[in-house]
């Protein structure tokens, strides 16, 4: 299977309440989700860089095993965003977003890029993201994200994404904004209604729900004992959910829960620490036993609840 | 195998944002675990009432098949609670409470409840709690529930509560206040740490999670359109627990887990509606149905995460 993964890449400069001198990290959301993806598959990653993006930087993409071949390097600088949170880890205020290159991204995907099995719009403008749509010459299996800018911003073409999507990853408050509804429920029936085959919110350390027509499913958020910096967790999780559908070749429902769990397991590893550098850095036996992890805290003895079945 | 459920019982009159005019019912943390518990087992509920008691919500608990025999009447009036919700459904505010024959509530257990297989401690003074447990000849399985007012009051006896149950149920801030840590996992290892073998945190609508000292557990709260009246959700999760605990004849750490089920499913009819008796209208083909439903939201196909398990 093949995957292409179209978003942001930035340098971010992130304060938090034990590091407000700042770090800066490689960021954006192809980066998070691109790495998340190389811990199954190798993914095809599209973005826009300036001169000053370091090679090393190139050099561990290349490292982690991502396809860089989509990433194009334009006159000036890269993308920008310094970020402070709040002491709660969960609010943060943006203190500088420099566009940059970015500002005049206009993705043209490689011919051999525009006919994946999988596509994984990131969070870029809806109007770029209905761009890289128009350029598919197949009919990939297509995922996007959003954040809240958009909604305030860019709503019409939001909604038409996600009305030409199979799954499409928000979180809670952006739910509810874009339909207008305070539940879960209501709002991922809004959102269904408005085309894609299935939504998943994410919710924080409260984990993530995925709905679709028939059903719902669930996953949590693991349980930590710190969490260092939230920042990339939502495209880390997405990135873990469609390099494992594109390892197993498998887009079915069925698929996307058990895909619920690589991605809740790697963004576990993401907020442990600043950069998608320490994500990369987890050991796969690490990664596997969070993952068994996972499997056991949400497993149920069936037999025990038999009276249910039985009569 | 028998259970004993010690707590309040009450007239509660609640405002909401849909029914800001108020609703009078019948409360208290003794009535909604035991109408919980009723689901599952005979569950033998103890507490005091006052002279206003109507007979009908005697007749209404006995129909419940609870036995009733451990209720007390005294001169004076029942306990009384007026709280308003917040918009978001979640915060309130106490208008009055009133203890009044709850002031002078000195559990003195009949001989027939002295040695139960399990004693559930539903929410009264830690003081009360320690009484009860004082007066059991033999060595039930014991769990317990709280509220923030003790941790204000009566922190001292509450950690002695903590230090002698099996059991121990709490809401997450609640569980950061007594710790005064920060994280999930924190706390649940310094109540842990207190004595008890395990440790459930109610998370509102992110569901809750079993700590012991082995593993974690995790379920979800059902999605719902529209959370009516949230009062006694915690109660009706602990008794919908200890009731199939109580039936099964069994208080492992898988049955517990199992019972994470019991208790989030009744509890999400426990909000579809006001008191106890919108709780007790529970089909038992729709509690069935919705239990079903939370085991397939919560399952995971292992198989397509075998590489996990495979290398």
């Amino acid at each position: 299977m093949s995957l292409v993964v179209v978003g942001s890449i930035a340098y971010d400069r992130i304060e938090t309440p034990s590091r407000p001198e700042g770090v800066k990290v490689l960021g954006g959301s192809a980066t998070y989700c691109s790495v998340a993806a190389s811990f199954f598959t190798v993914p095809q990653m599209v973005g826009v860089i300036g001169d000053d993006f370091a090679n090393k930087d190139m050099e561990f993409l290349k490292d982690c095993n991502i396809d860089t071949g989509g990433i194009v390097r334009e006159k000036g600088e890269t993308f920008f965003w310094h970020g402070r949170y709040h002491d709660d880890m969960e609010g943060r205020d943006s203190l500088d977003t420099r566009l940059n290159v970015f500002q005049n991204f206009n993705p043209d995907l490689h011919d051999t890029m525009r006919s994946p099995d999988i596509l994984f719009l990131g969070n870029i403008a809806p109007i770029l993201q209905l761009k890289v749509l128009d350029q598919m010459k197949n009919r990939p299996f297509v995922a996007a994200d959003t954040i809240d800018l958009w909604i305030n911003t860019a709503l019409d073409e939001l909604i038409k994404v996600i009305s030409r999507v199979d799954l499409f990853f928000l979180n809670e408050d952006e739910a509810f904004r874009i339909t207008k509804t305070d539940s879960l429920t209501n709002a991922a029936g809004a959102l269904l209604d408005m085309g894609p085959k299935a939504v998943i919110i994410k919710r924080g350390d409260a984990g993530a729900v995925l709905f679709d027509r028939n059903s719902w499913s669930f996953v949590p958020a693991w349980p930590l004992e710190k969490v260092v910096d939230p920042t990339g967790a939502g495209d880390t999780f997405a990135g873990g959910l469609m390099g494992f559908l594109d390892q197993k070749g498998d887009v079915s429902s069925n698929a996307m829960r058990a895909g619920l769990v690589t991605g809740s397991a790697l963004a576990s590893f993401c907020v442990g620490g600043f950069g998608p550098r320490h994500l990369a850095s987890t050991k796969s036996a690490t990664l596997k036993s969070r993952i068994n992890g996972f499997i056991n805290a949400t497993r149920i003895d069936k037999k025990l609840l038999s009276w249910v079945m039985d009569d």
